[in-house]
Formats: C-alpha cells, structure tokens, sequence
C-alpha cells in the first residue's frame, strides 16, 4: 500500500464529490493506492485556495497548469468545464500522467478525438465519468443482461430528465448557451453510455433536438432543452432515448426499461437500491416484477455497508470510480469506461444532431469513418 | 324512461362485456334509455345460441345480418373482428340505426373512412369504443390539462405494451397475420387516441414498425409485434409512443407521461386506480408527485362506489361507454368519441406506416389529403 | 338455469350495489340461477320507489316486512342500517327464504349471536358480506398461505383506515353515535374477518378503542374514532390490527403484510389489482417483493377480463359474493362467508372492547363461553 | 480551522462506518474541527492492525484502554459491542474526552444509566449513534411535525424490521444470545428514538416480545425474533411499535406512518431519499400522498450534492453524525442525540420488557422513578 499524490482540477459540484471520493476510497475499499488530497486548481488562484481550505487538499494551484505539471501530483482528475478538458488532457498526457475525465469528454467531437488519441499515444491510464452506471443496481443490471438472464434484448428505453430549467421564467445562464452545456451536452451521455453498456453498440440513430424555451428574459437561448432519438443496435434490438432540462417535476430521472425475451429490467436512478426484475419463469399465477434492494449480494455494495437495502447514494458512485481509477494506476492498465467509451458516446451525440439537421436516419459507423 | 332494444354482433372477449355493460348501465347511471339485451349475433347459430344463453339475451341470431335487420334491435354494437366492421356498419347505417363500434374503425384506412362516411351519411349516432381513456383517472387527466392546470404540453410519452406474445415459443395464429391484428391494428389505436384526447391533432410522425419474431413454429408472421414513432403534436408539443405485443411482464402498460410548463402527470393502468400530479407550486422542499386516489371527486366514478380509493376495474370502463351511448341516442346526438375520431386515430396509424416505409417523417394532414 | 326472485332491502351505498350485482351477475358467470329484481324496501315508500325506479326493480315495497313475506321474492338481501338486520333475518328465517346479511351481522354481538341462531335453527342458506376479502389478489393469497407457500406465519399486521372524518370540523352525525357506527362496529369487521380467513382463529387479544374527537360542533361524539389491538392467533402467529376513520390521507387503507417462515405476503386495498408476494429462494441477489397484477390465472378474475392487469374494481367484489349466494342456494348449503363466520368476527370485537375496559388480554374462547 | 485525534473502538461493521465519516467529514461539511484518524482498538491487537492499514489509521491500539488513554486521542468513538460501551465511556469521562458511543447505551438500563450519569458528571461533549433519523427525509419529517404542519398527531405507526435471521435453519450465534442482542435490544432502540423525536414523550406502553425459533440446531435461543408495543404518548397520540429480525423480505424496514389532523408522513428506509407526505387541503380531487424527492431543500442534502434526487445513503447518515459530534465538541456543548436522549430510548425498552412480564401497560415514567 502506497500513496498517491492527486490533484483534482475544479472544486465546485464535481471537484468537491472527487476531493470527497478520494479522502474517502481507501479506507472503504483498502485500495492498494491511498490517495494524498495534494493540489486544487480553480479558476482563479483565490477560489482555489478556498477549495484548499474547505476539502483539505495540502496545496492550492495557481492554474491547472501548475497543478498538472507539479512533481507531487502524480494523477490528475479533471473537474472543470467541458472547454478545459482537452487542453488539461493534452498536458498531462504530455508528462505521462494518469487522468480521469469528467463527462462528456471535452466540447465537441473533434476535443473528444483528440483527447482519447492524446491518451493512448501516450499510453496514460485514462478514464471518463459516467457515474450513474457504477450503482450495485446497475452494474448488477449489466450483469444479468451480459448473462442473458433476460434472453435476446427486444427493446431498450432510455431517459436522462431533470427539471432544473423547466420553469420558463428562470434567466438565461452560461448553461443556456454552448451545445456543450444543453441537454445533449450535458445529460445525454450518461443515458448514451448506459445504453451502450448495457445493450452494447448503436448502429444508427433518427433524432430530433429541440429548445423549447428560444428567449429566457430577452436573451436567446443556443442549445436544446430537449432531445429524442430512436435508435436501432447492432445487435439488433429496437430502443429510444430522450434527455430534458425542463422534464418538470423529474429529479434524476436517469431511468430505463429494458425487454428480453425471458425476462426484463426496470430502474428510475430517483430509487436507484431498487433493481426491478422479471423472469418469465413458474406459473404464470405468480410472475411479477420484483423489487431487488441492493445489498452485499451485488456488485461494489458491502464496502458501503453490510446490511441490505440500508442503501447507498450519490457520493458513493464517485468513491467507486475513484477506486476503479486508482486499481487501474496501480494495474498499469485503463478500466472501462476509458476515454475511448466516452468517444463512442461522443459519436452518438454527433450522429444523433447530424440525423437532427438532415432529418434522416444517421448511421453512427458510417459518421465514424469506419470502414464498412 | 323507456326500453331500447341492443343487439351485439360478437360473444367473445368484448361481446361478452358490452353484455354485461347493458345489463347493469341501467341500474349504475340510472340512463334514461334502459337497455334489453335483445339479441346477439356470432360467427355461427350455435355459438349465438351458447352466448344467448350465457350473457341473457332474448334471442339469438343466426347471423350478423339478421341481428341488424331486426326490428327489435333498435341500436347495434359492433364485437366481432375489424374485417367485419365495415359492412355491419353500412348495413346499421342503411337502417338508421345507432352503432357503437369496437376499435379499430375496420380492417384499414380504407375500411375507417367508408365506417365514418356511411354513418354521418346516415346521420345515425355512432360511436367507438376506446375504453380505456374512460376510467376516472384518465378523464379527470384530461380535464386538467384542457383546462391549462400544468401549462403548456412541451413533452407527451405513451405506450401500449402487454406481453401476450412476448415467448417466441409462442405458435403462430390468426393474430400473427393481418395488419389489423398486429400491434399497431391492435394495440395502438388505444393510446393514440389518448394522445389525440389529451394533447390534441398530431401533425407529423416518424416510425419504425418491426417483426420481431419473423417465425413461430416454421409459420411466417406477416404483421408486427412493436412499434414506435416520434411525434410532433400540432399544438407545438414533442411527443413518443411505443406498442408492444412482446413487452414481457407487462399485462396492461397503457402508460402516459405528460410534462408541461406548470405541472407534469404519470398514468398507468397497470393501476388504473391511481393518477400522478405534479404541480410547480408551492416551496421546493414539498413538491413532488402525488398519488391521487380515484373518488367521487373524479368523473364518472360515483355511480359506481361512494368511497374514494375503493377501486373501479376494467368492466366499469365498458359501461361508462354504454352509458355515453345510450344517452347519444336518447340525444340524438353522437357524442365522443364518434367514428370520426375513431378515424382520426386510423390517420395516424397509416401515417406511420407510411412513414415506416418510406423512413421520412409522415405529415398526417398530407395524408389525409388535407387542404394546406 | 331458472329465475330468482330478488328482494333487497336498502337502496343507499350498498343496497345499490348489490342490485347492480344482481343486473349482471348472470352475463358474467353464467350462474344456474338468474336474479329477477324483483321487489326494493327502505326506510319509505317514496325512496322505495326512486329505487325501484333507478336501479330496475320490478317493484318497490312499503316496507321490509312486505318484502321479506312477498312470494316473488325467493331470496332477500339485506342492505340497510345495522339495527335492521336482526328482525329482517329472523323474519326470513321463519320463511325459509335464504340471506344474505350486510356486515356486521347487527348492532351488537347479541344480535349476531340471534342472527346466526336464528338462521342456522331455520336451515337457511346464509351468507355476510364481507366484499374486501373477494378480491382476485386476496383469494389468491388466501390460497398461497393455506397451501403453506410462506411457511409458517409468524406475524400478521393488518389496517382499516379511512379518513372521512378526519377533519375535526366535520359535524357529528349518525355515524357519531352508537357503537355499531363507529370505528370498531363499521371498519374492523373487514379486516378481522380477513385475519380469521387467512391466518386462523385468534385466541386472546389486548386492546385500545378511543375516540379521538369527542365533540363536533358541540354534539358529543358516543363512539370510536380508531382502534388498536395486539392479538394471538391460535396457531401460534403475532398480530396488530389497527381502524381508524380519521387517517388523513388514507382512502381504502385495507391493509395487510404477513410474514411467514418462507416468504411474505403485502397488500393494499388501494391497488386491489397487485399482490406482492415474496419467497425466500433463489439465489439472495434475486430476491424481493415481485408485484403479482391479478389476471385469469387468479381466482375469480377471468369472468371480468381475458386480459391480466386489465383490472377489477370495488363493484365486482360485490358481484363475486352475489354468485357466491346465488350458488350457494343452487346448492341449498351455505357457503363462506356465512353467519357463523361473521359471528366470529363479532366476538373478536367483542373481546376487544372488554379487553379495553379491563386494560387486560382478553381471551376471545373465554368470552364465547366456549368450553376449555 | 484545527485538527482533532480521534480514535475509534471498533472496527467491524460500525467501527468502519465511522472510520469513513471521520475521513471524508471535513470535506464534505467544511467542519471547523478536522479529524485526524489517530488510533484504532478492537478485540486484538492484530486485528486493530488489520482496521489501521485498511482504514488509514495513523496507530493501532493493543486493547481500547490503551486508546482512551493516549494523549493524542481527543475524541472516542465506541462501535465496540454494547457490553464494552460503559467501560469505555466511563474511562473517556474519567479523562474529560467527548464521546461517541453506538447505540445502544450499552447492554443493559444500568449501563445506559451509568454512561449517561458518567458522561455528564465529567461534563463532556456526549452523543449516541442513531443514524437512521439523519437523512434528509426524517429529519425533514421531524421539522414538518414539530411546526405543526400536519396537525395534531393522532396516530404513529413506526417498525424497524429486517430478515437477517428470518430462516429457521440458520444456526445459533453471539446474537442469538443475550437481551443486548435481541430484537429489543439491536433494532428497537432506533425505532423508539424515531417516535420520541419525532412525536414526543412515549408514557405508557404495552408490549410482547417473543423468541419465535426457540431452538436453532439444538441450542437453546435466549433473546427475542420479534416484539410489538401499543403506545400512548405524552402528547395524547396513540402508538404502535414493531420489531423484527425474522421479517422475511424486510431488508431495511425502518418504517414510519404519522397521522395528524391536518396531513400525514410516510416513510421507508428501504427508499430513504423519499417522504410521502399528505395535506388535507386543497380540492379534494387533488388531494393524495406526494413522494417528495430529497434534494438541496431539505436539511442536510446540499454538502452530498447539489442536485435533488441524486441520493444519499447509509455511509452518509454516519457522516452526518460525524458532523455534528465534531461540531458539539468545537461548540464544547453536547448536541442532540445525547446520551440523556439515548437513556430515554432504554427507558422505554426496559417499560416494554416489564409490560411483557407482567402482561399490564407499563408507566414509562413511574419506572424511571420520576416524581409524579
Ligand atoms: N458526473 C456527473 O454527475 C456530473 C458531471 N459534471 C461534469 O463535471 C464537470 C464540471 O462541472 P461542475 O462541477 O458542475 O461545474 P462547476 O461550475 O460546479 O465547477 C467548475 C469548476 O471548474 C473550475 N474551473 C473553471 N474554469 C477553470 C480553468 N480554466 N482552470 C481551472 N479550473 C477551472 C471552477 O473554478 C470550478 O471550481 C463538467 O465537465 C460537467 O459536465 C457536472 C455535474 C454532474
Ligand atoms: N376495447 C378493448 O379493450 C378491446 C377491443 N377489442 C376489439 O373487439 C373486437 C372483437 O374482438 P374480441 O372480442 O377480442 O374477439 P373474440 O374473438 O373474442 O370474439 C369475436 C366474436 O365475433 C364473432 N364473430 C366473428 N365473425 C363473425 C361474423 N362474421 N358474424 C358475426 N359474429 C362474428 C365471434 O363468434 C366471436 O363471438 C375487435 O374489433 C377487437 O379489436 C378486442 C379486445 C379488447
Ligand atoms: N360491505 C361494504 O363495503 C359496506 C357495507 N355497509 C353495510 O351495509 C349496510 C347499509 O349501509 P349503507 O348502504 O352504507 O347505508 P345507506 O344509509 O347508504 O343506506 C341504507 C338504506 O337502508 C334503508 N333503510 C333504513 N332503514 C330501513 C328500514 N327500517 N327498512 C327498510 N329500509 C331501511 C334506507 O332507506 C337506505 O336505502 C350496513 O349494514 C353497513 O354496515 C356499508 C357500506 C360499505
Ligand atoms: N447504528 C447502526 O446502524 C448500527 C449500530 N451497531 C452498533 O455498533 C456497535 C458495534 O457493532 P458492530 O459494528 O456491528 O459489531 P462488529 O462485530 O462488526 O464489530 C465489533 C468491533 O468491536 C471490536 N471489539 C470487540 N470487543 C472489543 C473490546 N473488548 N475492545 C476493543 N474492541 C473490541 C471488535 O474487534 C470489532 O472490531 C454495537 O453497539 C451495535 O449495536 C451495529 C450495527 C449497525
């Protein structure tokens, strides 16, 4: 067991559950490498003292720049807005350092091509932040399904709705500006990667992406509040998503339904240590869908706690990335989802807002480049 | 307060519960027309026989013909299969008499426009039987979003899906052939006249419609086992439904979800007992969606049981449709929903298999030939 | 099959229901024996008269006594207040004419001791109405737990809780006074009568009775507002049963969990259509509470619907005991429920009220005089 | 900002629990005291070297004597079995250290007596561990009644019920032995402390407790599967308690009802990021049971994370009273729950234990002794 020296650039939503997750990680999970809380970058020297001060790192940056460069960081977890990530990358990758990426990765298809490509040249360990899929309950769903416990996957639904911009006389933000920042942005990827982890690729999709709310108080709103697309996976199941910011009366609803022929899957992340499962199995007079609190017997769940359905939540997602990102230092070796899983979601989104501008059937490989 | 006549064409599932419906409408509406159940109809004498003697009736017909010729059925309920609808109708129309026609409106859009032209040719009150729109929960839904109680419809999901052939081992029958009786002949038409009742005209459609099971048991299947289609409503609103023959573990997902600007309302009737509210009002730390339990307050629930949460089912759906019929005759005057909106439902429904087709969107008004 | 001459007594709540049962208990069940409305009693002759009217009589009666003598009326249902039961069914016990008697059997345990009496002495066929209990989902769990699919039972809890009088504004009214109107006399018989048919015989119980509000508007309130009691069930298992009418928010709250060595039953009247069912087998990761939705393959459901989930409601719990008794005076034997049943839930609330104004266990053997 | 040593009894279960709590507090909280994770005991020097490396613990103590002792432990944290807790305590008052002692107050009435006399004699920062009523939702609830939101409180319904012993074949263990390791003891005490803070004073209670599988695998059982009270409190509302190890498919039923006359609150821990709550008022058509998701609005959200719905769990309850034990010891002033308040929970277990010897309702007052 030895230390680890991490610096976390950001200190707001998703740099303070980071600094959190990595006080925290080793003594839930007696990771082989303890993280040292070593350097906070910010957007100014001033905020990120103040993070300093607050979560307890040992040193405040002046920049990410310092913090990446610095000798005693020794990994580097990215927790700034999705217009930095590509540049921090690019330099940590420079000096060999391992990364971990918050979700999407970086702004745009071309920052998400260059991220990934800038890490395997490299060689970095590199990791990206779908935090929602690491619940027991969903890892527990990946499972079954990977198992074919619910047989041929016939249909997928997928949704990824909040309600934080629903009101429509709330005021125009950094949010309502930037297709990085609106519902494609910013919520799809977590649902597009749940998909692609739990039914495998998509092949083509049909979408359509809208802003609902075009003028909040004078200002023009430039990215969409809401999106839809059908899609079709190579393996052959039918499915649709939907993302929105205005799903009013939505929390987390970060939620899918999924059909096999033997059985389906049901989970809403607003109940996420509840998996609902069915078999279609014994007589008839007693199928049903039953709720599965989660407990030690599922995945990542007994370092939380030992007694089933006492529950864990949103914190404890991150710890668990924080311990697949550390195993994978110590293993020399990236886990999933590495960068090129967030490309493969960056791919989606494009298709997806392609198959919007042309109003026609987008296949992904085809956008991708790949050779038929 | 005096007898009319009915004659139900049909002994099976739906036969049999518009029998019932007219032998107890009297007693829980107290209706003005009283219905005697005077003859019924099937696709043989000995089966009219049986049903006769089963359901009540006075008489049993030899045929269909019989039963609407007869001068003692003075009104005609339509229970055998949609390539049976159209002539019965034409036959009724003919006569003058009223007709209540179980959904689908016939065997094709064909079949649709001819049932409704033949009808208000005739002038005779008609109707269709879309019956789940009619518990309390669904209506009181409706009522509120007509009268502007969550804002503007930005978002309307809705799906029909039950899992009677969702085991591939399933053999191969007269419900795997023929447009009509595969999903969207079957199933759809319910949850589109939903969206249709409850957020208004759709104007444009895109859809996939899919065999999943292009064999059962060496018997091609020639219609569909599920479907969807983005929508775009009229009205402005973003619409999805889904239909599935093969949802396994689903028995009765006529589910909707509608989220609008104030306010945002869930649906099952799966528990059709219950309807879920949500209202942007009143501080954060108490909003959240409410269970509303059906009660006298609701429509259409009273006559049937003077405690709240006391539960109406599937059978009082039926007769709340004979109640309507009954008092559109004593009116002399079709009330909803008429063929012309059991028609409006068959639009949609060719509009997208037009789209499935040709993979565009499908204009619905186009369709229909409307005038721009 | 043959006619049945019908005679009900009381045209309010109940008294309608059961004639709306009667209307279409034949179509669904295709009994030996069809109900003919023949004759309706209430408390006036003019309200005899709108019934007859609204629900399809074919005539009203002055009063009771007229009813119960009148030689068209083969079999009587009695519908009215508590105090009435006692005359009617002696009454038409002297005829010979068969019973069914509206919960509870009286207004006080002697007269449910003389009704039982008077009716057994007379070989009437007799029946209670205890309309909760017939539910689909609850006869099936009636049938899960004698078959021993739980285990042995360890623990039963069981609820009737409404709110009608919830609100201390509300005026005192009939239901105010009289210990057959309160909480105890009108509620508890329900659930009791459903802990006697799915656990057994309960040996001892230690009680609370209390009225809560104990003046409206100035008028002092003589009965029970909620009501709890521990009890023992002879075949060993705990149990908690607890009434109340003034349970803010709770519209059906017939409740009930039982807890057994090899699995757990859960169910609330307010979703009649789920049973949740748990078994301690299989592997731990699987297990939970599935939601069973009532459908053919659980008793009594495929008369109303063909298609599972599609829903039953409180009317057809009434129809179900209607071709119960219509059967059972096919049979010329009584079947259960009949008033030796309802008898034994009158001396659990019995020993309930002694047991509160002795502060002690009352053992309900004892009170019945029943020898050791 | 200073740092505090804080050194834990314990290692196990709890002891772990709150090793996490004590790491990741500060960043979480921004406490003015930060942890330092000075030492841990357990019941052998080995294994306290074990908890050390896997926790992150500076040093490990060769027996809790030896931790209490040492200069470098300011604070104690006692998640060692309840008959090591008045030892413990007792040595940390001697020294003038804050305590933190698990519930329940050690292992019998003289123990909880004893450490709370002990406690505040010394003068020290005291508090008892009842995590379940720190999440966001119950300590939301306890706000919401304590300002009379929902009314005059009639009725309580509170369970702590779970299954780890629910399988008659699962052989004897230390927990199978000893009152502290019942029912009563292990599960009640939260539950009970539920009640007291939520309602009020409990005043009287009337109680069973029972052994159901006397004997597992030929050795004898010496405490309690399951135990019920009916309860009065102080305050006027009448009161259930049930309690279970043996509740097959209960994981975490931490359960609450509360009726009051102007609403009602709902809650299971099995969903602990949910309140239901009811308001009897507006239209009646309206009205019903709200799921309210916890988020920023309710207290102790925000610092896990910004967006409602996201969840809390487990670990972060015993965050929570990390927070306040570190807070109570920088404000040098006990915070509630102390362990006067965790003598109040013993209180009523011991009134309960008498009640079920004697078969009588039990004064909780005249056996604590206090002046009537
Ligand atoms: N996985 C998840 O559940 C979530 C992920 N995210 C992702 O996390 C990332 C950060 O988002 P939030 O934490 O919500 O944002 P935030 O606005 O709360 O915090 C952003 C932080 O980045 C810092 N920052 C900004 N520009 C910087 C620069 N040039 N150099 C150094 N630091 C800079 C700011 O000082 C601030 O501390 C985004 O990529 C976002 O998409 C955000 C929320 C939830
Ligand atoms: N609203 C709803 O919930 C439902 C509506 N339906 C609709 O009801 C209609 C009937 O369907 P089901 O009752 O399920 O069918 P079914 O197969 O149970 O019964 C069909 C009945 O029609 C009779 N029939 C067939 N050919 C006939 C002919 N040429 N002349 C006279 N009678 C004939 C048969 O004898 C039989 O009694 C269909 O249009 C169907 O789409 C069906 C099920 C549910
Ligand atoms: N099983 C269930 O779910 C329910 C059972 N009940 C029971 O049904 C019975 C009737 O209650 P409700 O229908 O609620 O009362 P209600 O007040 O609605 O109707 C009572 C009827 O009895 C008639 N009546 C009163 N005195 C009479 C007399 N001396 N002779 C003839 N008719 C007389 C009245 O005219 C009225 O039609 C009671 O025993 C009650 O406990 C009531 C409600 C629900
Ligand atoms: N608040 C809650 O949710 C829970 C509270 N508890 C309470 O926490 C306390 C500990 O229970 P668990 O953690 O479940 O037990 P455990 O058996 O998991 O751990 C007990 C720990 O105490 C240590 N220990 C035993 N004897 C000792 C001694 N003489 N000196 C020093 N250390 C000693 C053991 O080495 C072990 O590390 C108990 O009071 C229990 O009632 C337990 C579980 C849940």
């Amino acid at each position: 067991m030895s230390e680890i020296g991490v610096g976390i650039v950001g200190g707001g939503y998703m740099g303070k559950a980071h600094a959190v997750a990595h006080a925290s990680v080793g003594a839930l999970f007696n990771t082989r490498l303890r993280p040292r809380l070593e350097m906070v970058a910010a957007s100014s020297r001033a905020s990120a003292e103040r993070y300093r001060a607050a979560f307890g790192f040992r040193r405040a940056a002046p920049d990410w720049e310092t913090l990446v460069a610095d000798p005693h960081v020794e990994a580097v977890v990215i927790a700034s807005p999705q217009d930095t990530h590509r540049a921090i990358v690019e330099a940590a990758a420079a000096l060999g350092k391992p990364v971990f990426c918050e979700k999407p990765l970086g702004a745009s298809l071309e920052d998400a091509i260059a991220i990934t490509e800038a890490a395997e040249r490299a060689g970095i360990v590199n990791m990206v932040g779908f935090n929602y899929i690491r619940t027991p309950a969903s890892q527990y769903a990946r499972r079954l399904i990977a198992e074919g416990e619910i047989g041929e996957v016939t249909w997928f639904r997928g949704e990824h709705t909040e309600d934080f911009y629903a009101d429509p006389a709330m005021l125009a933000s950094w949010r309502t500006s930037g297709m990085a920042n609106g519902t494609m942005g910013d919520l799809a990827p977590h649902m597009i990667n749940a998909a692609l982890a739990l039914i495998g690729p998509i092949g083509a999709v049909m979408a359509e992406v809208e802003t609902v709310h075009t003028d909040r108080n004078g200002t023009p709103v430039t990215n969409d509040d809401q999106a839809q697309m059908m899609c079709r996976f190579t393996g052959g199941a039918m499915g649709h998503l939907y993302f929105s910011r205005i799903a009013t009366g939505r929390k987390m609803g970060y939620i899918y339904e999924i059909t096999g022929t033997r059985g389906a899957i049901r989970f809403n992340q607003e109940d996420q240590n509840s998996l609902w499962l069915y078999r279609a199995e014994g007589p008839e007079a007693e199928r049903g869908f039953r709720q599965i609190l989660t407990g030690p017997a599922h995945p990542d769940y007994l370092p939380f706690c030992q007694g089933p359905g006492h529950g864990t939540g949103y914190q404890d997602q991150i710890t668990i990335e924080a311990r697949d990102f550390l195993e994978a230092i110590a293993d020399g070796a990236s886990r999933w989802p590495s960068f090129r899983d967030g490309l493969a979601v960056s791919h989606v989104t494009a298709a997806a807002l392609k198959s919007h501008a042309t109003r026609q059937w987008q296949d992904v490989a085809q956008l991708k480049g790949d050779p038929k």
